[in-house]
């Protein structure tokens, strides 16, 4: 068995940027790439997808919310309906210019509010599914073990992969901890990788409150648009290295 | 031998319409549909993509500068491969919406500032016919005859169809005599009407300052965004019809 | 004792336009016009006010959400100090564009979910109000009595006038029936025209469910952006013109 | 005689940044602030507005087309007269976040494309005057001398100062060296620092093919948006320190 690491890119816009592509695209196997929604422009796009297809990364979607400003972290109201056309234009927008640059969605992955919403609200995650079947090429989806988008993708017949966090404490119930509360977050990088590299030799993930639980993890999130990103995923990718555990994309390139 | 009408259409924003596009799509066999670049958005495109579907209207991309402010009348300095990139994200994005919606996209025209500088700026054509090559599907291009994006299309091998006008006069050249020439536009419906009918019998178009030339003509574009647009496309196609011209698509559906 | 007539204007954005703003400043005395956020740009914001102030109609901003495509009918999710720098920036835009072309801004109404929100959260209101106050000119508010806009108007001494509804049916408490209920809109404008001047002989407004209720009002709203919205304007101003009730704007020039 | 240091601030958008402005207005004594055009957003303004007010840093607005994707380094075909909405509208944005910041707006400065076509379209230059002279506060304009901009702000009677390039060679007609040749940028920043002192000196700038040329310089630009910036602005101003050129705004607060 094989592990995957995936992170959020191409989220500039214009003249800005966000996070250091360019070195996280030489650390992960799969990259969620912005659509123009909450992040991204055509160039940025081209940029990154060229990038990943130079390395052998594979590419996903990372659609969100239409809202630059917010950067995708605010629901915006909209029906199911409405997020289903709106990640079908960003998806295709992608496509559209991997088809440029040598490179193959393959994958979709919600970002910010709209992952969130699509976790917990299954008429939006229904959508989005829907959006992703009638893509051409068969997607897949990349969604959290347990979330109602796991559920939504698996009852259309859509291949989903499970995506786990080496950096967040997880509760009894497989959700994560949420933000605002104390020990959500692991900052240190040490404890993160011999975490990681525990869970994949028992798949059982320690929580809060509890015994280690079973948890599907087909793919580590490692983010891209923090400080000192790019040095914790060098650092797990190397643990994960040293400890013999096989990291490679959940999907063939 | 049959003629294609196509018109520009879905070319609203959010809250905002433009021109009647339920009635026009009653007339036309091909609808260039706006992408979110000059105009649209995921809903005006999935509507608008519908209601094609609906009709049998056949269906190809409008792309144009991402400026909807100036709705995509503006030429805003972009290298080629910028333009290449544009084009091929508004494509994807208008797929995407249309794989969701029934439609299929079989062509591209682009619209306004980017369509006037594709015909004379091989570079630019070059640019959007490689965006279009890229694509899957083989898609066609709609291009006015004479122009570099005729040409470009054809030196890529990909299919491309004659675009006539049946209310603009012509130069001897085969180019449109600009609207700020007195004559350019031909406002009598039924004028124009005849002159339709004459240049399907002889495949000649009159021009001014010359004899009648030899041009190339697949399909009449009848304008979507002004008032009274719709009434003209009537009266073009009751005349059509009435005069034993068939009228159907340039790309079967 | 006076009337004032006001409405929504100005809601264009680039190439589109929302209702006939030519034909309705012929009619109302104040116009609340967009400031670039749900509609609106330079070139529409100074036409508009230009057009306001050759007719002598007085010139309120009508800030709300920047979101075109949702046209500000969406809440999107900030905290009551942004919602204030918002208002803030959009008020200035609308000065800056009225400095240039002869025109006053005098008063500020938010519009649609903003507005909405407005009524009912007290924070929101007091950032909008903040942000007015902040303003050079000693601008006035115009909302819905009752509201907790009105409120934190009168708690920071800001001047503030009460608007009514001709078209929209009230409860006993003097909110507006929902829309969402049966009775809410009052479609026929003789009948609201009627009710109209009743309640400016009397002062007290017929409600739903009880005795009529004192209810301030200085200005009427007339809607800008629906089918027949002129047509209805002016027939109300003609029966308020032939019952004797003086129409004039709540602010003097 | 002093001597302004004045840069570009407040250029991030949403989520991204441009530059360390808290680091530079530090340095500067003159802050040029983005309106919402090329860059920026209410938060942005307010943010960079209220720590400029802390720090003693004047305000000016920075207005440049309204095309965040190509950071206003494009020119987007307008008329003089829209280009004069738009910066109405871009700096009473500004002037309204200021006034809840507590900040009051200066003077004028345009932007990349915009401010290049200022320096020689008379009519754009008048037309950016026009919006400037309309603003309440009598706001002055920072120009490069000889400048079209300059001389449309003479004509109108608007205060103007000029600004000069430490880092930039000059033509003998007192115009920057483009940066197309070699030559252009000074990259060493001791150098720049003894050119500008001596430059204080003598009032007489260096020039690429001739004697140093007599120049007015009220203000130094010191870019916010390039790599090293801030460290180039504090040797700048360190050096100015020590030779005992004093370091104030163009405008007293």
């Amino acid at each position: 068995m094989t592990i995957d690491l995936n992170s959020d890119l191409g989220e500039g816009f214009g003249p800005w940027s966000m996070g250091d592509d360019a070195a996280m695209l030489d650390v992960v196997t799969s990259a969620n790439i912005a659509c123009g929604g909450h992040a991204s422009d055509p160039e940025t796009m081209y940029l990154t997808l060229k990038r990943a297809a130079e390395r052998g990364v594979v590419v996903g979607a990372h659609p969100g919310y239409a809202d630059r400003e917010g950067f995708g972290r605010r629901v915006i109201p909209m029906t199911p309906a409405e997020v289903g056309r709106m990640v079908a234009a960003q998806i295709g927008a992608l496509a559209g210019v991997a088809a440029l640059a040598g490179a193959e969605v393959r994958y979709v992955k919600p970002h910010g509010a709209l992952g969130n919403l699509a976790a917990d609200d299954r008429a939006v995650a229904d959508a989005i599914v829907a959006a992703v079947v009638a893509q051409p090429g068969s997607l897949a989806v990349l969604a959290i073990s347990g979330t109602e988008l796991e559920h939504a993708a698996r009852a259309a017949g859509v291949a989903v992969f499970s995506e786990i966090y080496a950096d967040r404490a997880y509760l009894p119930n497989g959700r994560l901890v949420p933000r605002s509360q104390s020990g959500a977050v692991l900052h240190n990088v040490e404890e993160a990788a011999t975490r990681l590299i525990r869970y994949f030799e028992s798949r059982q993930m320690p929580v809060i409150g509890g015994a280690p639980i079973a948890l599907a993890g087909h793919s580590v999130c490692v983010h891209g648009d923090t400080a000192g990103a790019v040095g914790m995923a060098r650092v797990l990718r190397a643990r994960l290295d040293a400890a013999g555990v096989p990291v490679a994309p959940f999907l063939g390139l």
